[in-house]
């Protein structure tokens, strides 16, 4: 991870934006969650997140600017049954997003974390759940692009009004 | 308030989005703080808020689309010593807004609230902490068009990727 | 209610408790909601927890000492489609019992918050949802006498190891 | 620790109660803070939870009863500025003890989250922050006895009023 950071600083171009968005989400009994699958969670959404944004935050921070945005889910926010492992990383993410928020707002980095609350419309959930796709309809499931302005707004937001932490979720879902 | 709400569309237009913010941010110890001064900070945070919600989806419901925005504040979320009436005001907004979205947004209602932390530049503030305006510089206070500009995004969200909730902080506030 | 204290005070005994459990568990759509039954509920949760708590408190205050337990309910937590009215309340209280808590603890007072989530086993739930209780069986249902205990046990606790909020819930509630 | 389990059910006696209780409360900027530290807080703070509760919960759950305690901080629910591996480890312990509790508590496990707010009187506070403590006094520092009565309480509790979590905190504490 730090040598991709200092490859792209010097081979491609200053890092503007990180987007830190991993999935994860994996569904066991506590009995039935291995160690070893417990672990590979977190890494994934966690420490592989916190990796990312520290090499991020060391190339913005000499800039004083730089924005970093992680993705959470519902998760995030309360561990439900079953989800003890995916609760945990995304759980983790959240806290270590709220720590840089403090850290490095102050020093011009804005670091948000944006909950995203439902189906996101991917190659994979037309593959795997084409019925439920076609059960939501178009304002059921979250259209990338719709995701991607959102992610851009926070971007583009000025150092007065930052917004840490949004929800994105379709209008028709329970919540 | 209902004759308000029909005054403006029978005479204006319809409406479309409706915004609102009111303050009502009294520091008082609870020995201090009168029945009546518990009551009034209520009936302008969360009574006022209510009958314009309501008023606004009975006419936006039959068509189908509205943006409902109410603004809150770090007391939205906890009760601060001093602050038991903003508090309790600012906490049933939230839980109105909460409300009303789970009702309404599937029925193409976007209600959402935005939390806002910290100083904002008005007249107001000019005028009264003139000093704290000054050391805050133009990052540390909330500029009014910016909030606008946050406003404007919730009202613009596509149905698939509403947000509920967003806050709003200048990048220096501790938090 | 000022009277009310008072009169106790001067006749049976200085108060070292108040349990301050109040309902109304209304459920209506946002445009049923009368502003009437709006106002109804939130001075029976909110208005009536404040007085209460205030007048205990100025009695409580001089002795430096003294138990104020509030009591909730899921809805202080979130607002649900339905429970505008009620959450609203609620969701006053708990803001009103962390002001006191936070301006009252370093003066003695304790003050609490109990969240209960799930069907009290009293003669009210046993007439009108008699099956429901029959289905629900012994573990499935708040014993009243089991809330006391907790109560009691908030108000017993030595002052260097105070709970502000406890949840109490059956072991087969879904939350 | 699978075996640890084991061994004790074999040689000691049944599990009736565990309770997960580790630190790991350090302080670094992000910068500063290597993969292996925040590799390691979290391996203490929820791998070691996540093992504990699963074997404890193995052995418990033929027998339809048992308690499982996991001991939080404050940085269980926020994440602040210098404490990203900290509170990364504690709300994944948090999250881990909310899907525990709501996979095992029909079965009849009681699993419970307490926050613990403030310093605790041990050899080690006595030590290190003796000018504190003396300070602090005896209400402003927490008891370990006093905290021992309260996951004594947790377990005692019966099965139709559990309590998920609850906070300890000295009243003269600020929060």
């Amino acid at each position: 991870m730090v040598n991709f950071f200092q490859h792209i600083e010097a081979n491609i171009g200053p890092i503007e934006v990180l987007v830190f968005n991993v999935g994860g989400n994996v569904r066991f009994p506590v009995l039935e969650t291995t160690a070893q699958k417990y672990f590979k969670v977190w890494e994934m959404c966690a420490l592989a997140g916190f990796l990312a944004g520290r090499e991020a935050a060391r190339v913005m921070l000499p800039r004083g600017r730089g924005t970093i945005l992680f993705t959470g889910a519902t998760a995030s926010l309360r561990g439900a049954a079953g989800f003890a492992a995916f609760a945990g990383g995304k759980a983790a993410l959240r806290a270590l997003a709220q720590s840089m928020a403090r850290e490095f707002g102050p020093q011009g980095l804005h670091v948000a974390h944006v909950i995203i609350d439902g189906l996101i419309d991917t190659a994979f959930a037309r593959t795997n759940f084409a019925q439920r796709v076609d059960e939501l309809g178009p304002d059921g499931i979250l259209n990338p692009d719709h995701i991607a302005q959102a992610y851009w707004w926070l971007h583009s937001q000025p150092r007065d009004a930052w917004t840490f932490e949004l929800d994105l979720r379709p209008s028709i879902e329970r919540w």
